[in-house]
């Protein structure tokens, strides 16, 4: 899968790419990365990418040529390959849309600076506009190195063994992950709960299941409404909520 | 504000660190950075940072006692900062959080990598587990870099007159910003809207509300509902709403 990066900090990714998982891909080829700077496409003498906004209003506006240019001198006109713009302004980035990007070979992700974008690269350049969440960041390179490390580990062969992401954090079920505990069983006076030690298989499933409902339900109570429960999970979920109250009552 | 990172990758930090306006606010020590590497304080010959979990399940676990003895050795027992694990399963970072952290002198930021932490990191460490969004990463470097990112633009004198954040996206009032030009007024026959050219500063005010209300309506309805707006707003909505479906009708 290639990624090509369009940026005016093309050098904070590198770093990110030399290290885990991410390294790893783009040894074994199955990840390649190209980063493009694009104040190089910038033409006039001071290469200039940024502008005062019409309407008035704070902030400098990322211009369309420079921008245009650069994916256009990369990609040809029109790409190819999906073109994405980061963006706060754009729909939530999450697992599902990351399953979507992965089924690409080839993803454009484009990184703004300054207060927006002109709104002509939005609508004639960019196929879609993500976001990686409520708040507001500097740049879209952090955005842009989310996206790529959530959809590269979803490609085959990326992660090992080891690392499956079938029981991971959102996956299918939408449900948050259950608590874990690794040695030592006593640390500080603090023990692994006896179920998790006690090599009953069938009584640890259903314990983990029941943590991660009452996780989500605490911590993501949002989530709950999307996710794929059973009968048996929605009558356990009634059963603690009815058990909290009468301890809080 | 100081930042004290614990990581297994503390490499990462520092390009991102060196541009723009977190590089600027480090020179104006407005900002302090300080990453940690956990494996430093782990006490086996092989530096083992992780484990398999109890209990079964693929992946393997961070343990508990070098992020303990980073943590505490760093900024003593209990610490007196805010410890913020940074955690798919926590809460949903967004702006209001940003805000409140950025009231904060000090903060520490734990990154995991990883299947998951050892609950005990949770329970008895952090004081905080916050996720950036729903979506799994191979780690918590990114997240702790927009955490940090988000936070620092929020300290007074860190962003400059021409970087204001009033009118950001996120900002009080929860909509999504409305859309952006600048020069040329003209690119390849697509045209800025007369409405953002003629001057009239009342006009555009009211045109950028309705812009900012119906690209919030169209890309984040979510986010309306917890909205600050007026019943001028509210009408304006309900008329737009039914123009639309007059239209696909």
């Amino acid at each position: 899968m290639r990624f090509d990066v369009f940026s005016l900090f093309p050098e904070v990714f590198q770093p990110y790419l030399e290290i885990s998982i991410l390294k790893r891909a783009i040894q074994k080829e199955l990840i390649e990365v190209h980063t493009h700077n694009i104040r190089d496409w910038a033409t006039d003498k001071h290469h200039t990418t940024d502008d005062t906004p019409y309407g008035g209003g704070g902030g400098m506006i990322m211009k369309s040529e420079p921008v245009f240019a650069a994916v256009e001198s990369v990609l040809g006109a029109p790409p190819a390959c999906p073109v994405i713009l980061l963006c706060p302004q754009g729909e939530l980035f999450n697992q599902s849309i990351a399953r979507e990007l992965a089924s690409f070979d080839h993803l454009a992700l484009i990184c703004g600076r300054y207060e927006s974008f002109d709104e002509r690269i939005r609508q004639h350049l960019a196929t879609r506009v993500l976001s990686i969440g409520d708040y507001v960041l500097t740049g879209g390179e952090l955005p842009a190195l989310v996206v790529m490390d959530a959809v590269a580990r979803l490609r085959p062969g990326v992660l090992g063994d080891n690392e499956a992401t079938d029981d991971d954090s959102f996956s299918e079920d939408g449900l948050l992950e259950y608590p874990q505990w690794t040695k030592p069983a006593k640390f500080r006076g603090w023990s692994v709960p006896e179920i998790m030690t006690n090599g009953n298989l069938g009584e640890q499933l259903k314990w983990k299941r029941q943590q991660s409902l009452i996780r989500t339900l605490k911590n993501r109570p949002d989530l709950l409404e999307k996710a794929s429960l059973t009968d048996k999970d929605r009558k356990f979920l009634r059963e603690y909520i009815e058990e909290q109250d009468s301890l809080t009552d």
